[in-house]
């Protein structure tokens, strides 16, 4: 996440000077967040092996580098070396000779250009076995025809302020999904609605026995429909916020600073739930249509939330700021003139008359890739950044953050893919320089240059949208085709056939 | 609007007991809620004028009564009668007569079956003059080429527990955004960006001079470009805004209780503003394509703002109402259950153990038509409801409600229109029983069946759709040509000729 979090400039605020220019390129403002991956952050235990099926509870017994890199890519230490190489900028790619990916999943990766010491960016794809949760008294519960649950599972987490967060959220997230699907084990596999209320007996079994149902109250003339979907999307709101409360409670010990973006995948009887927090981005690019599958979280398209609680809860604003948006900074001098605004209520702009209080800094400031919150970061949904404070301040940004990811789902069973159709994920270093159209094209390009059934062009096409979001060196930077810069950022790109060669029943 | 207003059960929330069924018809629950225009609001002063250009400030001189119907209706005393007699309830339309509405809109509008003594939507269709608003050493500002503005105006307003706000609505909102303009009449004219300040000094004239732009500051790279469209965008919220403030100060001089939902479209500088704050809707129907040109605001869409203001500010759910949803009310004996519910950052559901807390209300019940706030209300946005109180509590709903509409642009310059392109304006009596689709086919149905340039072809329409949606009177109700009820609610439509005969250079 390239310059995602500024070093903030609060301590102008009050004096309502000019702050100096941001910095071109550190990404790590103040001491308040970590260093990036430096050497305290140095291996303390071995990486999270891959395909690991264990139904173990998430925890975290031991402190990560972020100075590791997706397991499933399977580097050697000499590997690992040219990962790091921000000169080098080498493309990463599961080996052709290992065990592929599930779904025979596509994937790539590349180290940003010296944003930061490592690539924050992490990953996770997993098959996770979810088994019922044993009863309060100890014993199993009573086998049914349902057997437990396979999810299959993508994960991509950008991180910020350190890689600590990205490599925990991908060591972490999807057990915390498993452990959310324990309860659901029977009702999902279940056709007849959820019920609305389980008996929480001690050993008692099940639930998906309608039995259980108590009868709808007279109060509302029908009790709501709740789907088995509705219920799943619960599951992995619950998760992202019970992996964020981990981080929050285990950060100290683990010098776990930072956060991340987090955008995931979990496929689950025969539907695709894209779940988003920050500014990854999914898409589905299906027999040439594209289908936006995520929406991005910044302080531009969450404005109107951030202002909102802003305004209800000005403590969290210190004195430093305003929860009023200005198009740009008032001077001091401009006192008493009529200034353009805007407030939490507001889509359009109005002019009121500057006052004292207008001249603190506005809550959320900037426009596009420079949009910050507090000044100090640029995105708005994710896990972690617990212990980011304003600079030269000690003013909590994470009251404005949100864990919570937005879920959409897609029916995997509503149409008849074909191999050429594909959910492609992407860090933002994808984002910044390649759009929709252009990825789309890349996916017609590279999958009609391989067979069908040849499962490696899920792989070709990831390396081929790192490499078109990277560029080459040349003229002093990473440049594209058409002299531009490429991205600076770490790249990373999850491309999952949709009714490719992998077998998914 | 049908029910909107319930009577509140929420004297039974702390019991936990079922409450009694809801009644069936009458829609004014409580003593804190007034009459429905009863003898207290007997009329004591006439109606607005209609067509009336003054730029007077808006205010209200005097009560009014809500039993009156739009100026342009141009009803006599026994038309008057006619338009509000619930038996015969005969379709009310301008007269072939008199002077037509601009553009040539057409206006039909029907009292409802019985559920509130008078027809409580109220209309109004105008053409406002906005003149620059005099420096402020009283003098007059500068002639320049702008010489003001023009904008046309429609608006429809559905009350409810009442028809005050409605009424009062009608009468002045215009003039409320007729104010917030004059301060934009220069700037809005002047094809330069918007001044970002403006100085305040007394006597200075003009703000569309450039030079009145104080240069970036370094704290932004750049300064945020503020469009014109977006100054009229604040101008109606705000507008809106005042207009909620004026009835909050003068309802109880002028007994003005009860609320409204307001949808407004304005005509301005070659762009249709669509703003709306409740649940009537509006359409185009373009060349048969329909574009949704307003979305509603319920408990349902507006769920999550509504609980996590009950969850940031517990005080204003007293010990009555919990921010949790539930699928259906709890009973006391459920405690220690687990139960469905979702908070303020779920779209999914998940089960909780049912606590002692979670046997209050829900800040957010019910499905559709039957969802509401509190156990009153059920639209989320619109104008007036200061008095409203959960029934047998002096708990105050007003806080969850907003008076702000969703403001939508349509550019009338993109799309060379024909005369058959038209938006059509409806309260919620219209669209509870028709959809986009059916009133799509019945402005091909109608308007094919005129001349392109005859002037009463929208009138047609507007009656077409009103009639359409009311029904004729059969098996002891009003029905439909396939049994089904026809909407016992108010019905007005306004039909607006986007390429019609009406002259808006």
């Amino acid at each position: 996440m390239l310059n995602r979090v500024r070093s903030a400039l609060a301590h102008l605020v009050s004096s309502g000077g000019a702050p100096p220019p941001s910095p071109k390129s550190p990404d790590l403002p103040s001491a308040t967040t970590a260093p990036p991956a430096a050497a305290p952050e140095a291996p303390k235990g071995p990486p999270a092996r891959p395909g690991s099926r264990s139904g173990a509870p998430a925890k975290t017994t031991e402190a990560r580098t972020s100075f590791c890199r997706p397991t499933f890519l399977q580097l050697s230490p000499g590997g690992l070396r040219r990962a790091d190489d921000h000169a080098g900028r080498a493309v990463q790619s599961p080996p052709d000779t290992g065990r592929r990916l599930p779904w025979s999943t596509g994937y790539a990766e590349v180290i940003n250009a010296g944003k930061s010491r490592h690539n924050e960016d992490q990953a996770c794809c997993e098959v996770v076995y979810v088994g019922g949760r044993r009863s309060v008294s100890g014993a199993p519960r009573e086998p049914s025809r349902g057997q437990g649950l396979c999810f299959y599972y993508w994960g991509l987490f950008d991180g910020h302020a350190g890689g600590g967060a990205a490599e925990m959220a991908s060591r972490l997230l999807h057990r915390h999904i498993q452990e959310q699907l324990k309860d659901l084990v029977e009702i999902l596999q279940d056709p007849s609605p959820p019920p609305l209320c389980l008996p929480s007996t001690p050993g008692t079994p099940g639930s998906s026995d309608p039995s259980h149902l108590v009868g709808p109250q007279p109060c509302w003339s029908v009790q709501k429909e709740v789907t088995h979907e509705s219920l799943v999307i619960g599951a992995i709101e619950n998760a992202f916020q019970h992996m964020d409360e981990q981080m929050a409670r285990e950060r100290r010990g683990h010098q776990m600073e930072g956060g991340c973006c987090a955008l995931v995948v979990v496929y689950l009887l025969g539907k695709v739930y894209v779940a988003n927090a920050g500014d990854s981005r999914a898409i589905i690019v299906r027999n040439g249509e594209i289908i936006p599958m995520s929406r991005e979280f910044t302080p531009e398209t969450e404005r109107q939330r951030l202002q909102l609680l802003g305004f209800l809860k000005p403590e969290l604003l210190g004195s430093e700021f305003t929860h009023l948006e200005f198009p740009r900074r008032i001077q001091p001098k401009e006192l008493g003139q009529m200034m353009l605004y805007r407030d939490q209520n507001m889509t359009g702009w109005a002019y009121k008359k500057i006052e004292l209080e207008d001249l603190r800094f506005p809550l959320v400031c900037g426009e596009g890739k420079k949009a910050r919150v507090m000044a100090t970061i640029g995105v708005t949904r994710g896990l972690g950044d617990h212990n980011l404070k304003v600079c030269g301040s000690t003013l909590p940004i994470k009251p404005f953050l949100s864990c919570f990811p937005e879920v959409r789902v897609y029916d995997l069973t509503q149409y008849e893919h074909c191999p050429d159709d594909v959910l492609v994920l992407g860090t933002d270093g994808l984002w910044d320089v390649t759009n929709d159209h252009e990825v789309a094209t890349t996916v017609d390009r590279v999958l009609s240059a391989y067979e069908p059934n040849d499962p490696s062009r899920y792989t070709a096409l990831a390396q081929a949208l790192v490499l078109g979001a990277r560029g080459t060196p040349r003229d002093r930077g990473w440049r594209l085709p058409n002299n531009k810069l490429g991205s600076g950022d770490d790249i990373s790109v999850f491309v999952i056939p949709l009714g490719g060669p992998g077998s998914y029943s």
